[in-house]
């Protein structure tokens, strides 16, 4: 089995060059000198974001086809752009192999990453690779704004609406169908569990939705373009967390109404009641956005997102920051925050 | 003993922000939205370079000081800017840290990162922290550089002169002290080893070249500005492999001259004169400049670097391709390219 103890370093950066020779954006310098040279266009603000994705805490390589992997690289960094209101535009690529590592795995890896950037409009140009002892993923990603068009964390206002676009729960249960020996095989077929025809449409959704999230880019773009928006973030830790992350950038408090939460058919199908509405509040990954909005805005914001195809909820308001975050439950009773969602460092089991 | 399990996720980029707070470059937005927000000047080209360095390929932690291995993180993307001719500008961090990690331990690494982008004139902008069975520091690094400035790898011309600045085979001469039982304590003090008052001061002298390069941003700059240098790579492999870069980049061969070689006075020091040369030919990190120019500019480069305290040296000449890389030995006669430097898929054995 060719490992990639056989491609010398600069092999993984030259396959991505060599896939990437249709790229949209044709920089100054591409891959290949000690750094790469763009003209960006002078009257935009440039935007600038990193993720890491990391063996053993984000993804396990054997429940991980490389293809997949290669894009959600990019995927968590697109929507942190989306997040923005912005418009992808450039990025570089830092990848550690463990010496075992697989060339054609490798080689998915980098396909990935370049379908998910020809997808989005997003050149790779540039990277470094090199030997590690856990596979490690590092994207930095540069958007393009305009100037006071990017849409922050900071702007909800008492009285917003409080929005969430897509479904959320999908990527949780994706995750304990992986726990549970769910594998994604060629063609992006679903094995190793045995369910009815029924419910395997969903869990193989499920395990899609985990494995390789679609970002928002742009119903996020049609946002930071529109100014509906007030406020802005991607849901990678969970609608909790990533929702006192935006009251308290704010300084709001908000309050959401459990049953106007949209949670994901297959959650839905796969898992007690209880466990996905749990999923969709405090399960991380969806990188759905949520995003706040002036209330007058809302038959707008529907419009939009119905032109994207994409579905868009109003799940609750911002309240002043004294109220704090509230979630009101179906029996119309406040409920305690659900504690939790995927912060590394809090949880002490792995993720996979 | 406090370990990073304490800090929560933001805890390592909120370390940073609060450490940056008087950087130079202000970002439009900076640290603790999705992404950051740069004006960058509108006449400049835009430089992008990554570079990663995992635990067990590029550095232990038990022999790399906290504070010198979040500046090397830095250094390492700075001299791929000085190497275009480039300014460093704003970057962003992607960090995995093992759940064992202590505390006091990251804060080193975000101290010596931020320590180094100040001195360089950078602002950290952006990151990412997780937790990672094996450390890894991921940086991506913008710089700035004038319409048609940037000195490319391939601009090499029969006939141009080879220069290096600083002196080689420093970093490899470190390696070795630290693989033999040297460290850097407190005070950046040498301890761990018996070796007389003379050769100790040489000791700690190339395990901190080894720890802590100085990269060559200024003198980059300059040679950048000036239109000096026909083409330049930084010395990050070692002088043999990316002297093939560069000739590979140029379509064209080169001469060396072993006796011109600037060899590290600490390499001379403490290691026999063939590994001496060895360490300056094929040894890696030593993060010098190494550039071509036209033979009549020679004065005037001598000139520049003086004025920045930064010997440089003229170790050969640029030949056609038909003639290859040859080295010329201390008896007039060529010997065989030495095999082997820092890519870390051919080499066997780790680095460390």
């Amino acid at each position: 089995m060719a490992t990639l103890a056989r491609l010398h370093e600069q092999g993984f950066i030259d396959l991505i060059a060599r896939l990437s020779r249709r790229s949209r954006v044709r920089p100054i310098i591409g891959i290949g000198d000690d750094a790469a040279s763009l003209a960006l266009p002078p009257r935009s603000r440039t935007l600038f974001t990193t993720d890491l994705l990391t063996e053993g805490i984000h993804f396990r390589s054997r429940t991980t086809p490389g293809l997949l992997l290669g894009r959600k690289a990019l995927s968590v960094n697109l929507s942190d752009i989306a997040a923005m209101g912005g418009a992808p535009h450039a990025c570089v690529v830092s990848v550690g192999f463990p010496r075992r590592t697989r060339a054609a795995y490798a080689a998915d890896v980098a396909l990935g990453l370049v379908q998910q950037a020809r997808r989005f409009g997003v050149t790779i140009v540039g990277g470094d690779t090199c030997a590690s002892r856990s596979l490690t993923l590092s994207v930095a990603l540069l958007g393009l704004v305009e100037r006071g068009g990017a849409v922050r964390r900071s702007g909800a206002r008492k009285g917003d609406g409080l929005f969430v676009s897509g479904h959320l729960g999908g990527s949780t249960a994706g995750l304990a169908l992986l726990r549970r020996g769910a594998r994604l095989g060629d063609g992006m077929r679903l094995t190793g569990l045995r369910l009815t025809p029924g419910l395997r449409r969903h869990a193989a959704a499920a395990v899609r939705r985990h494995l390789d999230p679609t970002p928002r880019v742009l119903f996020g773009r049609a946002l930071g373009l529109t100014g509906l928006a007030t406020s802005m973030i991607d849901l990678s830790d969970g609608l909790t967390p990533d929702l006192q992350r935006l009251c308290h950038a704010s300084g709001a408090g908000a309050i959401v109404e459990e049953a106007a939460i949209p949670i994901d058919p297959a959650a839905r199908a796969l898992m007690k009641r209880r466990r996905a509405i749990e999923a969709a509040l405090i399960g991380g990954e969806d990188y759905e956005l949520l995003f706040t909005a002036r209330m007058e805005h809302e038959t707008l914001i529907a419009r939009v997102a119905r032109r994207l195809r994409l579905p868009v909820a109003r799940i609750g308001e911002i309240l002043p920051r004294r109220d704090g975050i509230r979630v009101l439950n179906r029996e119309g009773r406040y409920r305690p925050l659900p504690r939790g969602g995927f912060e590394h460092f809090r949880i002490s089991r792995p993720r996979h």
